[in-house]
């Protein structure tokens, strides 16, 4: 382990030129256009993996983007770590937000600018560079690893379900650790111990054949503009509750003894959301609220006309993009019928609304007594000189669910991306030092995780 | 009169010709890249002004897209005549609902379709080519005649007020004619005699400074999407009556004797409108309603992701496009504050909202009795075999408002379009034969005029 952390710690210039070259490949998984560059993606990795010097490497198809998969099974008698990451990246809207090129990084103040590099390829790059320090030192790794990178991540993994599923054996592992989590702040590190569950919708209204003219038309017919607000406001009421008939009725609040471990910090979460008007729950304050209660977000809007200037228009059609979170145990399945169903009975009987249910996954809670979880809990304590936190985090890895539920393996969820890293926003980014310290960390967690076997 | 119908008559094919010519010209006047195209279609009626025989044609710059200008006054001791017309056109968009290309013409079962055809190419091109008819005939008009060809009709005609002041001169006339209004049916002409004024506004609500990730924040802070339309659906009640307070003070709904005159087609609206869902106050059913009382649309609505896929992201800021109509005797700078005062109580304390006025015109109101609408009268029952009916439109046409007000002349509000020639809209056409009969109304009108002054 010495040995890996020195070549490690020699390699660090080499590591960062590695890990710009990909962030320069914009391999945003939800616009077809980019297709080609997931699959550059990919390969490079498949290389890549072998260069480092897994046994073997390779890109499997699925319905959607491809799994880049890898193994190194040569630690006899030793456990199986499965190592979980994803090298598809969020589309880079509002583009004229970014102060740097959002796929040229920009090393600036002890910070990596790009899209994608803190969700997830510096992430997951951390798992590659600290496998290649223990193969090039002593040819051997102290565990036995497998590694999968997931090109759908970021349009929900709907086609993991499906792979994991087709390859079961192959995937067999003793514990999975996710490397897509935060840390509470710099030398405090943290692992998640829940994750909520989302839905994706796709709306619709239409409240007419053909756009007309507003002057002309104005005031005699209904304006699909409107009448989809009319309906989407409704979702919510003035203590910021979900309406959907139902919707917390499976909804189990953590435990006292839960609540004790679980780690919350306010002053960050002000920090990081930098919001004007703060929502809550009479019970919860805003910042417990995306760790331990369900919610419901419009992503996206629109209707008519949206260029510069003036189009007397009144549109017949208007979209919206809705996402709702959902907390252990509420069932994706139930919820998304109780919402399509709401919906209807919210719209006016003369118009259309279309529903898509775009994407779906389930909640997660995890345990935090694990022997996987107590490795990475004492690999952190070593590599950051503090106890990582227990912490519940709003987003959703639906990959999580997925091996917890086929694979059946023990999951440690432990990132090395920072509260104020705008994942999902302009100007994505990862604090340097965090992509060389989690190298660090996960050649001790090997090491550690190879002893609790 | 007689030998300019007759010549008319023979060069129908080459009339249409020419219409497409113009009609292949992208002169959308709100998108600043067509630029170049309002100005090449500004030059092209210059020169063709000059070789249908005017005295005088010129493009006479504004602040924004320039005024074509031509003259023809040898007709002494007759009245003048000023022709309104614009060749400014409304942008394509939703271009995939388009069954031909915008900007290629084609003619098809007695329609020419194409952006602009009926508002307003086809339209003004009508007195073009009834002034070549007698030009070329008998080398004379009957009266005095100036062209007035706005380029800013489509983006509220801005620059115009102060276009006419400082030509007040030069534009002096006894009647206008302004040729961009419907007919109420084939072979069933119309007068309008009321227009709407309008007022056009740009909203952008701020709920924070950047954008979220829906899954680590949903539920602890605010929606830009959300919020907004939590403000804009308060902008009408159940009753789809307007809430900004006093909006409807000044209003003044049509005399008996007015009410006895106004012809108001209740199949054609509806079969025009295609709408699910048909908004009316108590007193004033859906078609009444354009054409006599105020209204509020939202002609654009967009926030956060609105591409293909999914983005998980709460978006900081919202945007709307709203457009009021007011009637007379509401006064748009009363409106204007009415409105913004009436925004910003409803918008929460914390947030941010931008209320930009882009554009406003007062409504109109022209008698039906002058010598000049006289005269339409008469040649519209000779071209049509119906007496017209005297109408209120929807519209705004800002142009009415500051000609009658600084011009002081009397408008004939006379145009040749059908309502279902889907003005504002995709797959906008004109009926072929209304080209012809409206050039030969022309001549027909102007004839009459001149016997009138």
């Amino acid at each position: 382990m010495q040995k890996a952390l020195k070549y490690a710690d020699q390699k660090r210039t080499h590591f960062l030129d590695e890990l710009q070259h990909i962030l320069r490949i914009p391999s945003i998984s939800t616009l077809p256009e980019h297709k080609p560059d997931i699959e550059r993606m990919a390969e490079w990795l498949r290389v890549h993996l072998l260069e480092i010097g897994m046994e073997k490497a390779e890109v499997m198809p699925t319905q959607g983007h491809p799994v880049v998969y890898a193994e190194w099974l040569k630690a006899k008698n030793k456990p199986t770590l499965l190592i979980y990451g994803h090298y598809d990246v969020q589309p880079t809207d509002p583009i004229d937000e970014w102060k740097t090129k959002p796929f040229e990084p920009e090393i600036k103040d002890q910070y990596i600018y790009a899209r994608g590099v803190a969700d997830d390829k510096a992430q997951f790059f951390t798992h590659l560079k600290a496998i290649q320090a223990y193969l090039r030192t002593s040819g051997s790794l102290p565990l036995n690893i497998k590694v999968l990178l997931e090109g759908e991540e970021e349009v929900g993994s709907a086609n993991l379900e499906m792979f994991i599923k087709q390859n079961r054996k192959d995937l067999k592992s003793d514990a999975v650790v996710v490397v897509d989590t935060l840390m509470t702040a710099i030398n405090q590190p943290r692992l998640e111990i829940g994750l909520r569950g989302a839905l994706f919708f796709d709306l619709t209204l239409q409240t007419g054949k053909i756009d007309l003219h507003s002057g002309s038309f104005g005031g005699g017919v209904s304006n699909a503009a409107f009448e989809l607000m009319k309906i989407l406001v409704q979702l919510t009421d003035k203590q910021n509750k979900v309406t959907i008939p139902g919707f917390y009725d499976d909804v189990v609040n953590p435990g006292k003894k839960e609540l004790k471990v679980l780690y919350s910090d306010k002053k960050t979460f002000y920090k990081s959301a930098q919001s004007y008007l703060y929502k809550q729950e009479n019970e919860f304050p805003s910042h417990l609220m995306p760790g331990i209660r369900p919610s419901l977000d419009i992503n996206g809007l629109w209707s008519g006309f949206t260029n510069t200037g003036i189009k007397g228009v009144i549109p017949a059609k208007a979209h919206a993009k809705v996402n709702i979170r959902i907390v252990k145990n509420q069932n994706p399945e139930k919820i998304s019928q109780a919402f399509t169903r709401y919906l209807k009975h919210l719209t006016p009987q003369k118009l259309k609304l279309s529903i898509t249910e775009v994407n779906k996954c389930s909640p997660v809670l995890v345990s935090y007594k694990s022997p996987a979880v107590k490795a990475a809990v004492n690999a952190l304590e070593q590599t950051f000189g503090a106890k990582p936190h227990f912490a519940r985090e709003g987003g959703s890895i639906p990959a999580v669910e997925i091996m917890q539920r086929i694979l059946k393996n023990d999951p440690v969820l432990m990132g090395y991306s920072l509260p104020d890293d705008n994942l999902h926003a302009p100007n994505e980014r990862f604090y340097l030092l965090n992509f060389h310290k989690g190298i660090e960390n996960n050649i001790r967690f090997y090491h550690l995780v190879s002893k609790s076997g």
